[in-house]
């Protein structure tokens, strides 16, 4: 608890994931968390998993954190600006521009605010689905704007420091462009391809591999929740999406023949440019260059897996990633594991000779 | 070996990828296979692997497997009708259409030929990445048409499932408009997203989380291999294609003012339409509703991950996937284990009994 940076009474507006999370990442930091929420359900809920208790009367929090949906927040800031005149206010809307533009129209005090953006989350929403390692070494983005400096809110810092997250300072308008670009469009990507799937028959979706299920995994998002987020970011986001589709019209002539010259070029040139578009991404996901995978073959069973990452870890070897990969009622599976390319060739030796059967290594 | 159904010496032209890992499962069951290459190499590697021995003056095969780049397929098959005018032969390359119209151009006896396509493949290829299991519950399609039946194409379907893939009848067109579906337009999604963030700052890329990640993966793909693709299978893809441009205008006049009338409510219905085709998925990866979800903490090492393992094995629970989730320099991770939704509530008791630390169940 020494570690501890955050001093402030923080006062959290709604329950939903992102609110409880911060609540139980601040309990387990020994601070003072209040919760409210439009639905007394929800805070009754977010309590109960121990992620702070009510407001009452007479609390005077010295930093207010508004979780709520994006497109009830600068009204909920305004009002928390208003109640509490000494208080700092931040919210974690996932779209800056729109809120601090409301917030001046409704002549709020921007002097004591500051928006930020966790880039972190679940696929399952509400306080259930809250968990207090959810920001633990994820970006959170400061949005600075005219208003406020960096110091003056350096509580709010604190508090991204507190839950485990890693602070990165951007102006509204730039973390705006950002998001816009590794989150919405993909989002609508992702959902313009899942649409078209409704016309494959039920034989052609049977052929659905890994790359379809990846690029199509977030559609399953919830309609509501990004209509709003959409819309309050609709510039950004329209002015890639136009670079996209213009792409794509630029595809559509080369397939309308693909034997006209150019038109081959054109479709390498496209799959180029996402070969270096990816190549930017860092991590250690997909075909990240950093690392050799070597694939081995185990049965379909925890104990084998088991004991493969045992035997790795008694050969000192720091597995970086591992993705487990097997069909459906095959009694086989791969387990593919990334590991710094120096250890990969004395790694494959050792395993072969404990008796693992590596189907592939890079 | 007594399971084996294929009797037919069967050749393999190409010692790539696909046709090395023929190969190498056929040796598996005991069948004779010989191998050929433009590529002495890579015969000689493919053999060294044990995918078969080079093919020799007198051999008489049953069976011709034709394994080589898209643009030369038909050729290759061609000649190989041309050469042992009593074998049956077929080819794996993952367009059709475009392979039947050239071997009736090429005046070729397609009474013996049958196309199929393997749902099958690794991002790296060559023999060496060739392994017996890759075909193991993937699904390969049979590509029927006009001048064969499927009964005389009865030896194809025996190697299929010796190798252990599951038979699909198709047409050549349904397979085309197939695979367009499930993965070429896929692919052009993918590069096409990929792309637009090279126009990214590094601070932005600095923040893409697992859903661009995993949107972009077979973005890395050879520009080379999908020019030769796409452009054989060009009016399908173009015609799916097509569509996602529409939606995309759509979404486009949308965003242009997101506060007219029926704007928000056509972003919804993409979103919608999204869900809706996602759902029909089917399978075990994404947020498949058929099983449980519970997330585990550990520290970010392989022995810790092993011990979860083993103690889950030793539960008796049987995994369905697993999915280990890390932040890079982070000290801990998270591993999602998906179970049969009967066994998640006393698998989480149990687990925190022994003291694990369950940050999340579904």
């Amino acid at each position: 608890m020494s570690d501890r940076r955050l001093t402030e009474h923080v006062h959290i507006i709604g329950a939903g994931l992102l609110g409880t999370s911060i609540g139980l990442a601040l309990a387990e930091k020994g601070a003072e968390a209040t919760l409210a929420d439009v639905s007394p359900t929800a805070v009754r809920l977010a309590v109960d998993y121990g992620a702070g208790r009510p407001l009452k009367a007479g609390d005077e929090p010295g930093l207010i954190v508004v979780a709520v949906p994006p497109d009830v927040t600068a009204e909920s800031v305004a009002r928390a600006l208003g109640e509490n005149p000494d208080a700092l206010v931040t919210d974690v809307a996932s779209v800056k521009g729109s809120v601090l533009a409301e917030l001046h129209e409704l002549g709020a005090d921007v002097s004591r605010y500051l928006g930020t953006h966790p880039m972190a989350g679940r696929e399952r929403g509400g306080p259930i689905s809250a968990r207090a390692d959810l920001f633990v070494g994820r970006p959170w983005v400061l949005a600075g704007h005219d208003g406020i400096n960096y110091r003056r809110a350096g509580a709010i810092e604190d508090l991204i420091l507190d839950v485990g997250g890693v602070p990165i300072e951007m102006s509204v308008e730039e973390h705006d462009r950002s998001v816009a670009l590794i989150s919405h469009v993909p989002q609508l990507v992702a959902s313009a391809m899942a649409a078209r799937l409704s016309d494959g028959s039920n034989k052609a979706i049977g052929l659905a591999g890994q790359g379809v299920r990846d690029l199509t995994r977030i559609a399953s998002s919830d309609p509501g929740l990004w209509v709003q987020i959409l819309s309050a970011n609709a510039e950004p986001v329209a002015s890639i999406l136009t670079a996209m589709r213009d792409d794509l019209d630029t595809l559509l002539a080369a397939l309308a023949d693909p034997e006209a010259l150019g038109a081959r070029r054109a479709i390498a040139d496209l799959i180029g440019a996402g070969n270096a578009g990816v190549a930017r991404i860092p991590g250690k996901h997909g075909d990240d260059r950093r690392f050799a995978q070597l694939v081995v073959m185990i049965d379909d069973s925890p104990g084998q897996l088991a004991r493969l990452l045992t035997e790795i870890g008694e050969l000192g070897v720091n597995m970086e990633d591992l993705r487990l990969e097997h069909s459906p009622g095959a009694p086989i599976g791969f387990v593919e594991v990334s590991v710094v390319p120096e250890a990969e060739a004395s790694l494959v030796e050792a395993l072969q000779a404990r008796g693992w059967r590596i189907a592939g290594a890079s």
